[in-house]
């Protein structure tokens, strides 16, 4: 089983579907913007992670493209909303919504890819209490993310972050969407109360292993060179598991270099040094690599209640890559 | 009937459940930031509309609070986000939500504001076919209300505006939630379906008179002074139905004059005034007025087919005060 080949196979048939319902709209700019970032690609692994659960379950994808695609849209409507907050100004090797369109307009266009994904959710076709619960579920899920969001932010400017709120922040802001991919798609594969429960279980563990793991990219991708990721990380303070980690394990007098770099915009190339070394002394990089291994053993254990299957090879295959992936 | 005095009633039984409904939540800040518009107070017109809508047929309208949290929430979400666009700094007196948490945390509030919408609609305990088919609805006025928001940003662009564009704009970033509110309260009321049309045609035509004459108020109110709100409009070149009308029937002579100085950032006070004579010349200001006057007789014609009730005598009321109120 070629996992790349499995995961194309699905995203080329997701794109059609998305392309088809995003299709139209007045007044142009403004759909334009709508589209703009769902359009531009990207590996699709929430809409293809609520396909597989299903099949895992019974085996018609067809019946989940409303759900796959109201999960796509709500994932984009939050990277359209992020890249403002967060003045970034590239996506998917595309300016990002705002730097295109102007940031009035992503604005409301990220709202609209929002009102987009709940009128996706109108198009599931089972009985009204099982569509009931399944957009509660997602209601739920842009909650959390814009909760995961804030806490992200305000713990940029916090000193000291604990290893549990950590966890809880990258749980709400990117593990509850892989959580809820999952387990949606299981349900509506007819999945029983069980089973959907062990899929929930893959989601969120999943998640918070490929969170992990792309912080764990972002501070050795560019290792040898110390490049701009790393750099930008440190000066901005953000709070990754490796600086989380670093933190509450380095000695007091390690602190006080740690705490005048950390966070400081004007930090030197030579101060970013500094604090990576101070980053490999407290074995934080080891430290991160091996949690997210961690998590995605949890997350192939949590499938073992599941009949063998093509469809649960792929996502065994999913966990061992979500952890293995370079950018 | 004392009309101040029924919205009140009505506006404190609702305040209440508004504030319970957006108690609590974590982080502190986050949910500070969504509930400091809604609880900041108001008329709570839209929630009032579906309360009296749903009396006008039934009478009990405990069981469409859910519903009309759904709305106030959806209306402050967008006034949150919109602030943002217009760089808006005051709202109900007070400081806007960027200014006071500023503007990041205000765009994830406004979202969680949306989701919080959504929320709310799920404990309207009607049958799941009617909860669908409202939740739609309130999908449906999420979508228009953008492409309203974004045809008000484009047309202060513009050079010229047609009528029809122009009440096109307010039908979708004002009217239509009023149109909501009332046909969706008198669904949960148990109209048939002529009343609900009934409701649905006083709500859009109530919704466009409030808002040609909200215009109108601004152009009027300081009248004499030619104060800031009508410098402010002329400057930015708002097209309100009296710019639109006054574009439309002035000469060419005076249309040059016009051009020159409408959207004009930095047009001097004697340039305002000029501009306002040309409104006054091609009896725009008047003639908003009576399309006010208009929308409203339309609107209490629209209830005609109901039988006589306290709650018509309301709605009847209501549409005489949206044109008579001042600022």
């Amino acid at each position: 089983m070629d996992l790349k080949q499995e995961l194309k196979k699905r995203t080329d048939f997701f794109d059609k579907q998305l392309e088809k319902f995003l299709r139209g709209g007045k007044p142009d700019v403004l759909y334009d913007a709508a589209r703009h970032l769902p359009l531009a690609g990207g590996k699709r692994l929430r809409p293809n992670l609520a396909f597989i659960s299903c099949e895992a379950i019974s085996g018609d994808i067809t019946k989940i493209v409303p759900l796959a695609i109201a999960i796509e849209l709500t994932h984009n409507f939050t990277l359209v909303h992020d890249d403002i907050m967060d003045k970034s100004k590239m996506r998917r090797k595309l300016p990002s919504v705002h730097i295109k369109y102007g940031e009035p307009t992503a604005i409301i266009a990220g709202d609209l890819l929002f009102a987009k994904a709940f009128e996706a959710m109108h198009g599931i076709n089972d009985d009204a209490s099982v569509f009931k619960n399944l957009e509660f579920g997602l209601i739920d899920c842009v909650r959390w993310i814009s909760e995961g969001q804030q806490l992200d932010m305000e713990f940029e400017k916090r000193k000291n972050v604990k290893e549990d709120e950590y966890l809880d922040m990258i749980l709400k802001k990117t593990a509850v969407l892989f959580m809820y991919s999952a387990e949606a798609g299981a349900i509506l594969g007819g999945a029983t109360k069980e089973q959907a429960n062990a899929l929930n279980e893959y989601g969120k563990t999943l998640g918070l292993g490929f969170q992990i793991h792309d912080d764990y990219l972002d501070m050795s991708s560019d290792e040898k060179t110390l490049g701009k990721d790393i750099g930008n990380d440190i000066r901005n303070g953000k709070k990754t598991l490796i600086a989380v980690h670093c933190i509450n394990n380095i000695s007091d007098a390690d602190k006080k270099i740690f705490h005048k770099i950390f966070g400081n915009a004007k930090a030197t190339d030579e101060e970013i040094k500094q604090v990576y070394s101070l980053f490999k002394k407290a074995g934080s990089i080891e430290y991160a690599k091996n949690k997210a291994v961690q998590y995605c053993e949890k997350a192939k254990k949590a499938l073992e209640i599941l009949p063998d299957s093509d469809a649960k090879e792929i996502l065994l295959s999913l966990a061992d890559y979500s952890i293995k992936r370079e950018k």
